[in-house]
This record gives structure tokens, sequence and C-alpha cells, in this order.
């Protein structure tokens, strides 16, 4: 019946599946990583690399106050409630613990200053020196080899195999897979004598299912992850009797370039530079339309309402944060003019709403007070004034999702009958649904994975060991 | 390995079930509709018998201009987008030929007048003269009792049996269940030679399942339901490769009263004369903070967010259409005043805030405008000025699940992975999603139920009987 065996069996290369196999082969000598692409790290390699922590060193420098219990407000805020409240707070407390862990134990190297992110109270958003994730999944890679643990790529998740009882006994994969042609790779049965650990990630780009939970994310919809990131380890999951939960809740990224494919370059331009330095105007008007540090749901019902056609500009001084902006000039993502009417013109802008647009901003960055739209002004914000400028034409991009399947604080995956859990069964990571509700916040996610990926791998790792 | 078998069967007996099974019953003699419960009708007796129609002879003779695009825009706008346009369109261009047969071939009775229910952008709600969904259940037992269609009670849906190649086969039961006893009753399997139509409702009186989906809908929260409202339908159909959709997009009815349990008597009041013909305050301020004919979601947002002490108020001319008002007296449901300062001493509403808010309604009311918060002002609404008042004290309860398992336009109950039917499956009425999107227009579900009930009906008849 069984090719191969190992104490746990991790499906999914990216933080959540990582985190889980490096925290699980403190104790365990036999876990293995399967993932179906050519490649590993999934989309966690091609992210941002933004961490938030509450209550970090950099914060600690720079005098900022903060706390799990504020970051798990915010949490709740922009979730609107939709959020495990004991989940989130795992997250919010670990943020730290689980930041230095990526420091002291993987030797992550982050950017000297903090970033404020749209939906965070406060300024709490580490970001890797290479502006993405893959600065974080290239250690973990690294920490896999030497910890001898097998990341095993081209291996397509088929089904989870359950005894009698329903207790998850290891994997049916395509082995040989090459995505995404289904007919390739044979199959391959590997036995988990301990647990299984799904870590699959999201589904923004399995149009058809995502169609399934909300019809308006047809193929015209862009979205900014790897083509792999498709429903088939849910699909999988609840096949085994786990529980669906807030699949309708998927998320559109505000930020991301109308002149780019995917995440891009442009991202985390508006994300580092754009919404915290700059501002957000509607075309058609010349006019902000909303608090540029709103969440993501907030930002994109506001985009969607009012600023359809819409433009982030900063000046010299906000663009210094922008750690990708030469390659977003060099592909043309971001453009540069030497003055606010040459912009207008350009971008077909209302020259005079404009001008005053920015002379209100100014003023409000002055009085350190928006009183348009309740943008948090901080100190190293400062009025928009110094050419060159910069700006970058804006599209909703379909970015993550929120729901997933139903686990408890354990990282166990609840049945959908009864509520407990399934046996030798665990997940993490973006398959997983209700930590973040209606809205995740900027740079949560991959706190989020590594945390839940860690506690997935330390409790499998607990397992009674089947003979 | 099967103890009886029907061509088709059906799961529910509400409003889906039995309009499946007098359509199916036209051309196909065999079939069955099993109920867990010990009377018929499930959550449809109980409901408030309001039926949606665009179009309508009512509307008609009233010269009230309407069409299924203005009902379908009115179910997206609430939806907020989420509904399947192509279903949607269906329940409304459907709408009034199925108001019709209620007539025609029921007998089904009306009040007169039609009703102007929150989001819809005119009246076109039918009521039932017993204002009462059991003045069309009623009926429509009455005509399968005709049709030697019968209804077996105490017969608990345990799993959908399919072949080895998903196709569904037929049913296990529980027979003699004695609801909620799991214990009771014994296992029975009942074979399908056409088709099995699923129309089991909602979870709204399920709280652990509805948990799952939304954390802030505990135990607290009560639900307008009938204890029966629970998910092992849904459960068995997912389990069966049924698609999950929007499950987490669960309603809260606005207009339930406080001073008794469930759905009750004041529901019907709040929404045939409250809503209409009176305003909704906050206790606390004793000021309107919302257009009381608003959709539901917006109403218990607003309620939630600004009023969450809210009252209606209603003075002797609008409380004519309150059909339920002598029942809400007698229980205390609804307490009637001779001036506004007995009512708003009794409430504890700062007197002349209310004095000050009925007077700008008032204002409104004459000028034909609501220039506060936008409210129809149709010709029958009079200013509140003719004692005695009314008023009902107004708690949100659990009341509509608007997502379920996905069907397409013939019913079919299509798979998780495929997205393709599942053959001979079909669904229709509260079990289904994406219908009505994140928020059901009150009214909508009655069409919605009848409407694809006959349609699962219709299509299961013409299924090839297997021998």
């Amino acid at each position: 019946m069984w090719n191969e065996e190992y104490d746990i069996v991790i499906i999914g290369s990216g933080f959540a599946g990582l985190a889980a196999a490096l925290e699980a082969c403190k104790t365990c000598s036999s876990v293995v990583v399967l993932d179906k692409m050519r490649t590993p790290g999934g989309n966690s390699a091609i992210s941002g690399g933004l961490v938030a922590a509450a209550g970090s060193p950099l914060q600690e420098k720079e005098g900022i106050k903060d706390s799990p219990a504020l970051m798990l407000e915010d949490m709740l805020r922009a979730g609107l409630d939709f959020n495990t409240p004991a989940l989130a707070k795992i997250v919010a407390e670990r943020s730290t613990e689980t930041l230095l862990w990526t420091i002291e134990e993987l030797g992550v190297e982050y950017k000297p200053n903090l970033n404020h992110l749209g939906g965070h109270s406060v300024p709490r958003t580490y970001n890797t020196t290479n502006t993405s994730g893959s600065g974080i999944i290239k250690p973990m890679l690294a920490k896999c080899r030497d910890k001898g643990i097998p990341i095993r790529l081209k291996m397509l998740l088929q089904r989870f195999i359950a005894d009698e009882k329903g207790v998850i006994q290891g994997v049916e994969v395509r082995k040989g897979y090459l995505f995404p042609n289904e007919a390739s790779g044979e199959t391959w049965r590997i036995r988990a004598r301990k647990a299984v650990i799904v870590a699959t990630g999201g589904f923004s780009q399995d149009i058809k299912f995502r169609l399934t939970q909300n019809p308006i994310l047809t193929q015209e919809i862009e979205s900014t992850n790897q083509p792999g990131a498709t429903a088939e380890g849910l699909v999988a999951a609840l096949k085994a009797g786990a529980t669906p939960t807030q699949l309708s809740l998927i998320q559109l990224g505000p930020w991301a370039s109308r002149d780019e494919e995917g995440f891009g370059v442009g991202s985390m331009f508006s994300m580092l530079a754009g919404f915290p330095y700059g501002i957000l105007i509607d075309l058609k008007t010349g006019r902000r339309f909303v608090n540029e540090l709103s969440d993501r749901k907030l930002l994109v019902d506001a985009m969607l309402n009012t600023g359809r056609e819409s433009l982030a500009i900063v000046d010299s001084v906000g663009v210094k944060y922008a750690s990708t902006l030469n390659k977003c000039l060099k592909r043309g993502v971001v453009k540069q003019y030497e003055a606010i009417d040459e912009l207008a013109h350009a971008n077909r802008i209302p020259l005079a709403a404009l001008l005053e647009t920015i002379r209100t901003y100014n003023e409000n960055v002055s009085k350190g007070v928006d009183e348009d739209f309740g943008k948090p002004i901080p100190d190293d914000l400062f009025p928009i004034e110094n050419p060159p400028y910069y700006s970058i034409r804006l599209i909703s991009k379909v970015h993550h999702c929120m729901g997933g399947i139903q686990i408890n604080s354990r990282a166990q995956v609840l049945n959908i009958e009864t509520h407990l859990p399934i046996r030798r069964f665990y997940a993490a990571g973006e398959i997983t649904g209700g930590i973040h509700g209606a809205s995740r916040l900027g740079s949560n996610a991959i706190t989020d994975c590594l945390v839940f990926g860690r506690i997935a791998g330390r409790n499998a790792a607990k397992e009674r060991t089947r003979t």
C-alpha cells in the first residue's frame, strides 16, 4: 500500500510548511516537505517580505508604544469581527518571539526602519533587506538542508488517506508532476507515522474555485499570486472531513500596478512609499477619497466605489522608502515627473483640482492632523513639495484568501460533523481560515504562517509514532 | 441494501421541498417527501408569509411600475454583488408566475394590499391573509395529499448514498427519529430511481455550525428559526461532494422583538408597520439613525454601530397595516401609549430629542423627501401625529443563511472538484447559496424556495428511471 514513510509529512514549502518542518525536526528526525511546483517556496517566496510584530526591538528603539493587545484590536477591527479571537490572539502574542526566531535562528536580515502599513495603529512592520519573502524562504531552505529535511518537488497532493475511523494515515500524491499538466507523474503513497500537516496556501489563482465563492472574481481580475496558488489542497482537506470556513472572504490588494502583471515591483512601492508617504487620488477628479492607511478592504471598497481609476503620488522625500523604485522606473510601473503639472498632464488629471488636493493635504500634514480622511501623520511624514514626483497607476488584484479550513489553537484540523480535531491532521498558513476575518492586515500573513506553522510542527512531533 | 424505493426522494417539507414534490408529481407518480421533525413545513410554516413578485397584478392595480430587471438590481445591490447573477435573475424573472401559481393552483389567499419591504425599490410584496407561511404550506400539504405524495415525518437524513462514480442513488435516514434525540430511530435506506432533492433549509439554529462560519453568532444570539434548522443536511451534501459557498454570510433580522422568543409576532409588526410607516430610533438619543427601509444587513449594521438599543414607533394611522397588532399587544411585545411623552417616559428616551426627531421626520414626510436618511415616502405614508402611539423594542436575531451548497440554473448540485453537476442530485431553498449574496431581501426567500423548488422537481422528474 505505501511507497514510502516518514514520521511527519508536510504539504507545501512556503512559510507555514517550512516553519512546521524546522520546528518538528527539533524532536523528530523523520520529516519530509512535499511541493507540487518545480521550485520551493510557493507564494511566500514572491511576497514582499513584510513581517508584523507587536513590541519589537525596532519599536523600542523608535519609541513606538505597541502591544499584542493593540495588534489584536487592529486585526479584529479590520476583520469586522469575523476573526476567531483565540486564533488571532495567538498570532499577535507570538509575533515578536517569531520575528526574533527568524533573526536569531535563521539569520534573516531586515531593514533598519519600521513600516506603517494600512490598518495598523502604529508602525510595526519589519521588511527583509531584499524587500522579498525570499529573504526569509532562502534561509529557511538552507536550514532545512542543514537539518537533513528533504524538500521534494513536483509532488502533487491528490488526497489524504484516512483509516476507517477517519484518522489521517498519509497522502496520495502524483510524483514527478509537472505543473499544470494533470496527467503528469505517477501515483505515489507516503505514510505518516505521526501526522500530516497541510500548508498548501490559498486559492487566489484558482479561477474556477474562487468563482464558487465570489462571482465577481472572474478571469479578468488578475492575481498577485504565483500560478500554483490553486485549491486542490483545500479540496482534499475538505474531502477528508475538514470544516470550510469563510471561503468567500477573499482579499483584493489595492496597491498593485496596472502596468505590470501580478504582485510585481509596484505593490511594494505603493505599500512602502505611495500610501504611507504620498496620496491616493481619483484620476477623474484629482481628489483624495480615502485614508491611504486604511486596511485593504476599506481601500479596495473605496477604490471600487469612488476612485475607480486611482493613482498614488509621492515626492522625492517620501520616495526614499520605496526600495523597489529603480526596478519600478525601469519597468515603467512608476513614472517620474519634474513638476505636478507635468504629472497631471501625462495622467489626464484636472490640474487645478490636483493642486488644490495637494495644497490641502500639505496643510493637514503641517498641522499634524488629516482633517479630511484621518490618515495618521507621523513625524517623518512631510508635505508633498519636493520634485521630482513619482506616480503609480493602481488596480485591484486578488491577493489573499482569509477563509480556508478551520483549525484550533493547536493547529489541529477540525471535523465538520463533530467539530473535534481530525486525528493526526494539522494545518497552518493561508489554507486555514478564521484568523484574519474579513480583511487581513498587510504584513500579518508572514507572522501568521510562521506562528501557526511552528505550532503545527511542534504538536505533530508530539504525536505517538505509529508502528 | 435498500428498504424502500421511489423515483424521487425529497428531503425537507418546507416551501422548496413541497414545491419540488408538486412539480415532480406532474410527470412522475413515485415521489416521497421526508422530514425529520414531527410536523411538516419546517421553518416555512412559521415564516411571515411574505412573497416578492415583480410585475404582479396588485402592482398593476396600484399603478406601481416594476420589472424583474429592477428586482434583480435590488437583489444585487443588497447582496453586495456576492450573488450569482444568473441564479438571482431566475428568481426575479419567475417571481410573478410563481406567485400566480400559488393563487391559481394552490388557492393561497393574500391580503389586498402590497407591502414595501426594506431594500426593495418599490412595494412588491404580497402577504398571506393569515400573515404566516402556513397560509402557503397548508394548501401545499393539502395538494400533496390530493396527489398521493407521502410526507413522511421523523426521518432524519444521515447521508446520501452514491455509487462508485459519485452518482447519487438514494439516502440513508433514521426512521422513527425523535428530534433532537440522535440515538432515536433505526437506520433505513431509501433508493431514488430518478434523483434525490435536498431542501433541508438553513442552519440558523445550529449554534456549533454557525460558529464555524461566524464567531460572533454565539448561543447568546437568538434565532427566529424553528429548532430543527440545523446543518446536518448541508454537511451530508458536502460529504457527497457538494460545493460549499458563502457559508459565512448569515443574516440577522433587525425587526424581531426583545420581549419574546424567536420570530414571534413582533417581527411582522415591525416589517408591516413599524419600519415602513413609522420610525426607528436609538433609545439613548431619541434620534433616527438609518433609513428604516434599508435592507436587513444595512439595518443590523446600523443598529450594531449606532442604535444598539432600538425602538420602532408608529401611530394609529400606520399601525393599521400591522395585522399582528392584537397578538403583539396581548403578549406585551408592542406597547400602546396615548401620548409621545408617555412613550418617551416609559422607555427612558430623552423627550425633547424624540419630539424633535418626530417633528423633523414629519416635515420630511410632508415634503415627500426624507432629507436625513433617504427613506422612500409614498403617498400612503403620513406624519406620526395621531394617537395612540405604538412601540416595539428590537433586537437582532439570526434569521437566514445566504450561503449553502452551490447549484446551477437547473438546480443541480455542483461538485467541488469538477464544478460539474453531481448526477441525480438537486437542491433548492435555503440550503443553497449564492442567490442572495451578502443580504437577502425580505420576502425574497419564499419566492426563491418556490421558484427553485419547482425547477428541481421538474428536472428531477426528467431523469431516466434506473431499474
